[in-house]
């Protein structure tokens, strides 16, 4: 824990120092927990993060939207956030400071407790003994705290900051019928801010007051859940799944293909088999190690109420061990059926057998934050023996792809550079830099993660070479200009 | 103006109908005026304009970041926002109706009355004998209404979703300036959500409660304004210019090269000039076409009180006419003083000569929905001797790139056009259609923007050819499968 601890502190000075990822903002005027900016090189990643997620969704023949962040009070009224998304909040005797009980509980003991009543937390509190973080004993009394950002549109008509996107994703659903022209299954997704008005955010960009969620919304009807015809091309790849039986009985989580956990009745049908795959493909395609991924289901008490099934996608951090990362629900009919009840519009489709029916939607919902934390926190390498910090990040997703520097300014080196910068700048994201010593340049580079430099030399002059070296192995080599671009393609599309 | 309003109802329901722009949302609880859904083709084309934006930028050196939307009060008093970023409202006389006045005026007279005072708006009212649009009375009393849209921190810190992206930019110099190892010029950029709780928004997506913005801000000592590196690489191209002494002669705008703006002293020096440049490029790099572009300088007294100097870039709509869709603006030292003097942290930097100095900023900044809303406005062709409705867009900003259709599913057919989809997918937006003649099928691309379309037939099993249809001429040509991937490039590519 307590190493854990110093490397979060390391990870975090070094994410603000590299720009990466500035805050809490507004940092010049003390700060506000909760909120970040994503630096220079932490806006980069961020962007190659979501065009990650964009590729996966898109090529799968989703669709993105973009619905507003604000809507009114009867949108959270009929989404049920408006009474019941809140956190349970524990403050010491002495009234000074005060906690969100669920957390609290989790990081002690290791219980996840998210979705336990007041009384039961309350118990476990008692139970286990429990303090606060500073040693101070705590009044055993539950608040409930509203996580929702209020404010006003017009003069007085009472709207909220986006708690998640998903909803926002449900409401216009007649719209989408007549793009997709009224056949089903289909997908949407959005990638978007969203608010939570935490009490106490901690742990950096895991948990912040404003984040960006990715959430894609599969709506169908219940009959195309058994056949789900992608299901075929993905059938023989291996996830490494924890069943709820496996946690119970201490096993660890198994590689199994989708095929077999069909057969083995761990997954309850195609369409989210399928689904559970596409998420771990996308956090594999960020390039996160598959040994630190686990799909973990959740405890038939833990998920929510309408919810069929509904697995965790959780990686293991070096910062704070397994983290959950992201959801796959089955959420039944139930969001559409509480819009149409609200909203007294219809909101159904027709089924192959001609009726009117509210479809299911099968639901992957992440924040971005997370495997852009993730990748950071992963990567992040301080080789002692090398005397050098580097950061191991895949070359899709790195923030700068190619360092190019001129070993000195003068004779012409620095133009021949910065020639180079022009013809490569405009297919890769490339940086140039002339100052400092070459090797200075080389470990600036390595520490904001970019997998190659090119040096420009005398020699480039003589016979049009020059030295191409990589981050990970600071292995060099001497390649010529005209065969730039070929290399340069092979290194860095992975 | 009849014309253009019939215009721009026609465009409203086209871009619902297709799936470009939904809302007023919620439209299932009734709609909130000022805030709107892109749908699955809105979206890919805001993406495609914002992939342009980050382009160009990038490839001018700037780096992107990404700041918190929500900031607290502290940054809102320092940037002036809290104490008077408000609107002019005036009430009809029974107080039923109320409208923004300094609008008003500019749409029933054509004076840009924005930088008005309370007084001169009632005077050009009743000047002007100006009455609400139903034609009732106008009461002659301004209401100053703020536009900032409050919310909560915690328990009770007063916070606000930012107004405008370029206070947000600003905060961050410190980091900034170790980022870019204390030297200047370096050129940062944000594209992200902005809100103005408008009191009747209209006109669409033009003056929308929420809103993405994209605004560059450059940090630059005033000696380097004089000579800029990189004006001369800019410094033939042509700007269509508009001066306060063209518009006050009542002159046409004259297009100009930058080089001899200068000497005529039209602008003020080279660094600004650069910048109007890059504004015009971004714009041009969208695809609307340089005809419908202005540069026109603001009055000396129509400009904010701290700006050098401010330029609007104006593009002319055919459902409103010229409108605003940039501005350039040299704001001086004056954000950073305001936030080095209300957060007493010194946001200096140090001169060529040694000197700690604040510095200068000059700005590009415009909403992203605005170029969004011109490329179909400007795009939208319906022709009536042809009897089809389409979209025109370029091919590099099209939400579609590529349709992919099977003349009939059967025989092998549709599994010819599937396999091609795969592989054409991962290069290009495209979109698999089976259903309908192939006529409807191509009239559907042909309104959703699609510049090509690819029919499958019984000779595709023979000789491994298609037919390739473009969108505009409707000119078919049979090509070669193998040859494919080379002619889309260079008809997809510009």
């Amino acid at each position: 824990m307590a190493k854990e601890a110093d490397f979060s502190e390391t990870l975090t000075t070094y994410l603000k120092d590299k720009g990466f990822v500035y805050g809490p903002e507004p940092e010049i005027y003390g700060g506000l927990a909760g909120f970040y900016t994503y630096g220079p090189l932490g806006k980069r990643l961020k962007n190659n993060v979501e065009a990650v997620i964009r590729k996966v969704f898109n090529s799968n023949g989703f669709y993105e939207i973009e619905y507003p962040i604000i809507s009114p009070k009867e949108v959270w009224k009929a989404s049920g956030h408006l009474d019941s998304f809140n956190d349970p909040v524990i403050l010491t005797e002495d009234g000074k400071e005060s906690y969100r009980a669920d957390k609290l509980i989790e990081e002690l003991t290791g219980i996840a407790a998210d979705h336990f009543s007041d009384e039961k937390l309350l118990e476990t509190i008692k139970e286990k003994n429990i303090k606060a973080p500073g040693g101070k004993k705590l009044a055993l009394k539950i608040e409930r705290y509203s996580l929702m950002m209020k404010t006003t549109i017009g003069k007085n008509i009472e709207a909220y900051n986006r708690p998640e996107t998903a909803t926002t994703t449900y409401l216009p659903f007649k719209n989408y019928l007549n793009f997709f022209r009224d056949k089903l299954p289909f997908g949407v997704f959005q990638i978007g801010k969203a608010f939570r008005n935490e009490i106490s955010p901690r742990q950096h960009l895991l948990r912040s007051r404003e984040f960006t969620q990715a959430e894609s919304q599969t709506f169908l009807f219940p009959e195309m859940k058994k056949e789900w015809p992608a299901f075929e091309e993905a059938k023989k790849e291996l996830l490494p799944l924890w069943t709820e039986k496996m946690q119970n009985e201490e096993k660890k989580p198994e590689d199994i293909s989708l095929e077999d956990a069909m057969k083995k009745k761990l997954l309850k049908n195609q369409a989210y088999a399928w689904h559970l795959w596409l998420s771990f493909k996308i956090f594999t395609d960020f390039g996160i190690p598959k040994e630190r991924l686990r799909l973990r289901q959740h405890h038939h008490d833990e998920k929510a109420f309408y919810s069929d099934d509904t697995w965790d996608l959780e990686v293991q951090l070096k910062s704070f061990g397994w983290t959950e990362v992201c959801g796959i629900s089955d959420r039944t009919n139930y969001d559409l059926s509480q819009h149409q009840k609200h909203s007294n519009e219809k909101l159904t489709a027709r089924t192959l057998e001609g009726k009117e029916e509210i479809p299911h939607v099968i639901e992957i919902a992440f924040g971005v934050d997370r495997p852009f934390f993730a990748l950071l926190d992963l990567n992040y390498d301080e080789r002692e023996d090398e005397k050098r910090t580097l950061l191991t990040l895949p070359p899709w997703i790195a923030p700068i792809q190619v360092g190019i520097y001129p070993l000195v300014k003068k004779d012409g080196l620095a133009e021949k550079a910065k020639e180079l910068m022009k013809t490569l700048g405009n297919k890769y994201l490339c940086y140039y830099d002339e100052s400092g010593s070459i090797g200075r340049r080389y470990s600036r580079q390595d520490a904001a993660g970019t997998p190659l430099g090119i040096t420009i030399d005398y020699d480039t002059k003589e016979d049009n070479t020059v030295t191409l070296r990589e981050r990970d192995t600071m292995k060099q080599e001497r390649v010529k200009i005209e065969n730039l671009e070929k290399i340069l393609g092979e290194k860095l599309n992975g």
